[in-house]
């Protein structure tokens, strides 16, 4: 079952969401605004407030606000925390929601909200948090910032319904699967860059073009993402996996490896995910190995890297350009390594 | 069971919220504004969101919006018309997210969103239109609207949690009822009264009445509400009734009838309201007329409409304040007709 491509595959989403190198002083400075922040709360919620923010993650969407806006390491800006507070709010209020949806158990190895305070209970804590995140996103001079976050909410919404919608029809086309990522993944990740390199004071077409760097990072995150729910081990990834797969989710592995069968095969495939019987899935994914499926999507990643990258390829000698571009060398290197390490 | 004074409540109810005669036109204007609205939305869910808006409702806070900045009869004001559909909005999402809670069927005589297209759906939808008001809201000159909408609706998701939160203990001070019913209700109503006098431009003193009669207004409204829980008829309310007895939460008819009991007779009646014997039930609200719980509950609205009027005593020549305080009319006297109806 590919243990050794597993580990590798973990590593490079440790490696690429481990932060703390590139923007440590600036996540600190985060932590500490977002401690505060809950205390705006009123005292009945504040307790259910503060589970939900040490819950933690990864902070990728706040780091993008971070390295958007980047002039130095050590030079953290006060606009860009708040920045990555309203991001990072968002994005944990639709993880609240999405664990409800899942009935999801543990996120970041802790117990989820819906599982610890109950889902009505979390309907609205998670609608408490973006309120919150609207609220913060009015302080800035401009209103852009309010702006672009609620349409950046709406889009991820709808692309949440659309995945929830068509999981009951059993076909999902490769352009459907794109756009519904785009929405729902692509959007925060790509106004996160904007935004930031918009309260920096960056140039308009440099704004752009970090936009498109966030965008076609986030599509590759979230194929990434979906290819850990085969491919991951759930402690490493902190997180109920499978879930995708027993929900109905379909994923780019999944659509390239139905493609590969005819209708009695694909049948038997969602058949057996649904069932998420760990043998069978375990076969399954070897199967994905064997037919290329494996392949195809680490080259799927792999184009939506190499467009990101483009995207800031004439604006080279701008501060936020290298940093953004490490993020990608280090899921490229990764991708590298666990070809090696998988001996595929 | 008290037919007469049944229907005499909700014809009061009909009454105080059919408010065509007072703000027809600028209704009208509402719902072209709104359908136009939700072709803003992404194709892939249009159709839902149409569902949503269609479904109507009385647009309280919508015609509290109006009346806030009220000039003319005739007089639409483009931008009232805006706040209206923000306020309506949100208040739509909160429906959506309501509903999932209390597992109703029906609202505004239709099947609810999260019935018709299920849960998972519905809490999605609920938070797109919330992303969709707070996109619109950031279409007004001054950011106060953004800002204040987000934190009432923070406050009112706050009072919401608080009610769920509660209603599994089985005791509720009136205090902490006021409080729920401050948060959940009249924050809302506060926000659209005050925001509407804010962009008619007028003093702000004023705008500080107007935000305090929409308060008062708002507790009171909640408590005819939570009445018309025990004393409605489904089919005129055109929602799910006895919801709220059935999830345990806890109104001020319940809390005063239960004060009136000793500790096993409370244990019963709750055991009975749980139950959603309709007999019970009837028995439940026919001692609470007898008990004097009726009455009070009567004397706790006229003590918020009082102090709704009251706020508005210094300032009777300014535009708004004559049709605000009709509203409060319209609530006396039927409150009045009531107790001729009913013999009470």
């Amino acid at each position: 079952m590919l243990a050794s491509s597993k580990t590798a595959w973990k590593e490079a989403k440790g490696d690429l969401t481990s932060l703390q190198s590139m923007v440590g002083p600036h996540l600190q400075a985060l932590e500490k605004f977002l401690a505060r922040e809950a205390e705006e709360f009123e005292p009945e919620i504040r307790e259910l407030v503060e589970y939900c923010l040490q819950a933690g993650g990864k902070r990728i969407r706040a780091s993008l606000a971070f390295l958007g806006g980047w002039r130095e390491f050590d030079q953290v800006q006060d606009e860009l925390v708040r920045l990555a507070a309203v991001v990072e709010l968002v994005h944990l209020a639709t993880l609240v929601h999405d664990d409800i949806l899942d009935s999801a158990d543990t996120r970041h190895n802790r117990i989820t909200a819906a599982r610890k305070f109950g889902s009505s209970t979390a309907v609205l804590l998670g609608d408490a948090l973006f309120a919150q995140a609207v609220h913060l996103s009015t302080r800035f001079d401009t209103p852009e910032v309010c702006r672009q976050v609620a349409l950046a909410t709406r889009r991820v919404c709808v692309g949440e319904i659309t995945q929830t919608l068509r999981s009951e029809s059993k076909t999902l086309g490769i352009q459907e699967y794109y756009r519904i990522i785009d929405l729902k993944t692509a959007e925060l990740f790509a106004v996160s860059c904007r935004l930031g390199a918009l309260l920096a004071g960056y140039p308009e077409e440099y704004v752009t073009a970090v936009s498109e760097f966030g965008r076609r990072l986030g599509i590759g995150y979230q194929i990434y993402d979906d290819l850990v729910d085969f491919f991951g081990k759930e402690e490493k990834a902190g997180k109920t996996l499978g879930t995708d797969l027993q929900s109905g989710k379909l994923t780019l592995p999944l659509i390239l490896l139905s493609e590969k069968l005819d209708e009695d095969g694909r049948k038997e495939l969602y058949e057996d995910l649904r069932k998420g019987d760990e043998t069978k899935i375990a076969v399954r994914t070897a199967e994905m190995v064997e037919r290329g499926v494996f392949d195809a999507v680490v080259a799927a990643i792999t184009e939506e890297t190499d467009m990101a990258a483009a995207a800031l390829e004439p604006f080279l000698n701008e501060p936020p350009s290298r940093p953004l571009l490490q993020l990608i060398d280090r899921l490229r290197a990764q991708i590298q390594a666990l070809r090696s390490d998988g001996g595929l």
